[in-house]
């Protein structure tokens, strides 16, 4: 391989890239669909034999530190699709082995060029693109539960966007500090002239979490950020859903290898459910950086205790939506229905609580009552679950059987607190009879028992919140975005003056809005290069992908000096 | 006051600046020395007419929630020049009220195009210089203890080029977000075009603290990078340390007022020595971002618990010097005496501990042996005491007297851990006659005593470290600096190899080095748009004079996007 080169190689796209996150329109070097993937139909053959290849056996991936015996070997997938281990084992290594390994791997690395690290890292996407596409799509199905068609775009196309986009704003920032500088004044009598140097110096090694639902697409652009600006990275997969973190490691340890790097600048750190490594790692005397998604309460710890490592977080909130009025207020439950089914609600982007005012809503042909509004979103969620076709492609599985016993007990406590508009209950999958499923519950409520709903409920559950008004409805969700966290908002409104005062509520609170959308276009769908994931103005997280806060703080500016000798 | 035309009027000084900040030369819109000022006797004594006219008078600040009666008073400030109180008493308000009324002051400020903001800060800038600049000299002599020309210049218009640094970098953070897009992408059969737009929403108020001995250097950039972003400031003085702050907040808030924006951007919240306020303003549950300069004690506690408030320290360290070899070592140390003795050593660049190999250093005419590089050294800050004159502009004053106790503990400690090799003193100022005053201690110690050196020693207070052999000295500074904190660091050195491996040392350790230099620059001057003031890589801080990190997360990026109706 050319190292040289591959900056050159990838200059177009990159380029590109950066021509789109400063417009922010819409575009991908990728095809969104898998029919669209270059010789589609062998591409996926190949992926689908590839997983199944490794079913039953142990992952080949050789790095340091691995523990002797039976302890250097864990794996406990179950797929969400089959309800069977998947059987992998993968290494096992000591965290000591792991970390040493990445600070010697470190100087090398830190020393090469900014644009020669952007290239072999747009290497390794490419190769994750080319070679690995369809076995992730298939790891991502059978550990996170995915649809195969989420599992194609959004963990993985829409991934390795995400991907690109961290690399673009880490050449941004890298490429605001000068390699040198001449630097003359008189002091009294003197002239001084000194020549300066200044190096972009990495923090060091980083850990990056990952999440059991959607692991590649925060994980993929983390890992760039913190590559791209000269760092190692320690991935940390969920237990349940280890192999698209497996896959993509071996992968970028063998493009490194190949640039002549140490490859040990990436590894996975292993742990299981019973035994978690989460807290030694972000305690880790050599951790210099964490990125963290997963649930709120696991990032809120890592944000307070992660000093003097930095802290990238990403976790959960409630996703709210406000209905004030609508043209045509069906079409905007239908796409409203179609969102809160996606994967489940197994999305950090779902939305969760719709606020809906006592009055009712008022259409072009009229006002809606309170509650036939919470009838007609019922009976659009249950028309999702009712064809098992379009159930699998848009509700597919639930990941874990603990998102089931929540939406149990959520069921029974919303029947207590509110009423059930909604029972959950399983859908018969097509392909997979033994797949994990179920249907939406749905509970109308009331700001008088919003412990109910002012948190993240993970799974196919929503909450109708039955509002004073409209501007109490704005309020009340604002508010519990503020305190309680929340990425994603949604408002249907006619009326321009609200619309207005939504935009600027939202903005401080926090969560991005999308407004009166309907139609095909999933409501939480957020494009790499357009959309920012992520505020950092509430509990739901603290980072942003991507912007420059993302990157700029994960390398630091040192500098020397000296005198240039008189001419 | 027109402020559309603000960003207009310093538009040329502020892409000169951009200029500087991306090219790192030397340049300021300023005149370094005092008698370079436009008209500089009048404006000299207007300045001292203005401080001498708030002596023994209540300041005049009208700012929010000032307290009844006594309680509604502070000021403690004693000028080290005289050791008299100043007499100065400034509004005391309640904190709750202080943020109340910055947080009512935030949205129409963080709605205003960020130009406008840059534009009206830039003209508090200009009117810091044209209207307060001597008044402040004044004022940080008497309170910090500074000489005039520092007092001038560093704490003067290097202060005002790094607020203005600060702006560049906000502006750099906030350009890279476009205010609108427009997105199409076909989702199956539907195209889908999206309206949207983004918005720099600020964090909101910040809580900026300022040290005793150099408030206006790190504050006002500080305060820059957090009002050009959107945010309020809270400024919260050292007690000791106020007047400097006072005038700043007061002109501040005029140019805000002027400019048709809410004075409350900016206030002075006042405590006492006896009953601080540090801990309740950072754990406020308002206060969004915190600055600090100080202790190393208090910055780590504030890194350690302002979460979820973002937080950017300068505290100190143990700066280094390493003595390897040197053409002439007496030149060498006459520029390092120098530099030992500037302000007292109660700058966080001042270099404190001198590595040196037990074997002596090699220069031009031989081999000195370690006794003797001691012994020299010490004679060439002896020198610098022996002459009043220069003693009062180098040396100027000790700002308080617990520095004055910490130096005699020093002494004490120094001679049972090693030996004193030049005895501390106070010298006659010849202007006046009360000041506090000190000549340095330098004590010569080893490895083994490292309790004694291995943190920053406030004051006039130098060690000798003796050490195996030159890898041992370098091995030892930088450990030191990577363990125990440390901003700037020094090297003499004739071998190009050994050069570089300090380079690489001191760039992992995370301070800036400056090599080889003698003549009349002080080794610590730091240039602002040129040298970058801390990296953030060691205990010694955590934030970094002026770079991407130190802006781009005080804001954080939110949008709102909807559909565009077909044409």
């Amino acid at each position: 391989m050319d190292v040289a080169s591959l900056y050159d190689k990838h200059r177009a796209t990159f380029e590109r890239a950066g021509e789109a996150c400063r417009e922010r329109h819409a575009w991908s070097p990728f095809p969104e669909m898998p029919n669209k993937y270059p010789d589609a139909a062998a591409a996926q053959a190949r992926g689908l034999a590839a997983f199944q290849g490794q079913l039953g056996r142990a992952f080949a991936l050789e790095q340091p530190g691995r523990l002797g015996g039976t302890a250097g070997e864990l794996g406990e997938e179950i797929s969400p699709y089959t309800q069977e281990p998947l059987g992998i084992t993968y290494p096992r290594a000591d965290v000591d082995g792991l970390f040493e390994a990445a600070e010697r791997a470190i100087p090398r690395w830190a020393a090469a060029d900014a644009r020669t690290r952007i290239g072999v890292l747009m290497e390794g996407v490419e190769r994750l693109f080319r070679d690995d596409l369809f076995a992730i799509q298939q790891a991502m199905m059978h550990t996170a539960g995915m649809s195969p068609n989420m599992a194609y775009a959004g963990a993985g196309v829409n991934a390795l966007d995400r991907a690109i986009e961290a690399l673009v704003y880490a050449d941004m920032a890298l490429a605001a500090v000068t390699p040198a500088a001449r630097w003359e004044r008189r002091f009294g009598e003197a002239q001084v002239t000194l020549a300066k140097r200044y190096r972009a110096q990495p923090r060091g090694v980083a850990v990056c979490f990952t999440c059991a639902t959607f692991a590649t697409w925060n994980a993929w652009p983390s890992m760039m950020a913190s590559l791209a600006t000269g760092n190692a990275v320690i991935v940390k997969p969920h237990p349940g859903s280890v192999l698209p973190m497996a896959i993509s490691v071996r992968t970028l340890r063998a493009v490194l290898a190949e640039a002549g790097f140490d490859p040990n600048l990436v590894t996975l750190a292993l742990d299981s459910v019973a035994e978690p490594l989460g807290k030694v790692l972000v305690k880790h005397p050599k951790t210099a950086i964490v990125d963290v998604t997963g649930s709120a309460r696991f990032g809120t710890w890592v944000e307070q205790h992660a000093h003097p490592a930095l802290a990238f977080t990403e976790t959960a909130g409630c996703n709210t939506v406000v209905l004030e009025s609508a043209d045509d207020l069906d079409a905007a439950l239908r796409t409203l229905a179609t969102t809160m089914c996606m994967f489940s609600a197994q999305m950090c982007t779902s939305p969760q609580n719709v606020y809906v005012p006592r009055g009712g809503v008022a259409t072009a042909s009229g006002t809606v009552p309170f509650d036939e509004v919470g009838a007609r979103l019922a009976a659009a969620i249950a028309a999702v679950g009712r064809e098992p076709k379009k159930a699998a492609m848009i509700l597919a599985t639930v990941q874990s059987p603990s998102t089931l016993a929540l939406v149990g007990q959520m069921r029974d406590e919303g029947a207590r607190a509110g009423r059930v508009l909604l029972e959950p209950g399983p859908y018969a999958h097509p392909e997979f009879p033994r797949a994990r499923t179920s249907t939406p519950l749905l509970v109308q409520t009331d700001p008088a028992h919003g412990a109910l709903y002012r948190e993240e409920r993970f799974g196919p559950i929503g909450f109708v919140v039955e509002c004073d008004d409209a501007r109490d409805a704005l309020a009340q969700a604002t508010g519990d975005v503020k305190r309680h966290g929340g990425l994603t908002a949604f408002l249907y409104s006619r009326d321009e003056a609200f619309i207005e005062s939504a935009v600027d509520a939202y903005s401080a609170a926090g969560a991005q809005l999308t407004i009166n959308l309907t139609g095909p276009m999933p409501l939480n769908f957020a494009a790499a290069y357009s959309d920012y994931h992520v505020t950092g103005l509430n509990p739901a997280g603290n980072a942003s992908l991507t912007d420059l806060g993302f990157v700029a703080s994960r390398f630091r500016i040192t500098q020397s000096r000296r005198p240039v000798a008189a001419a």
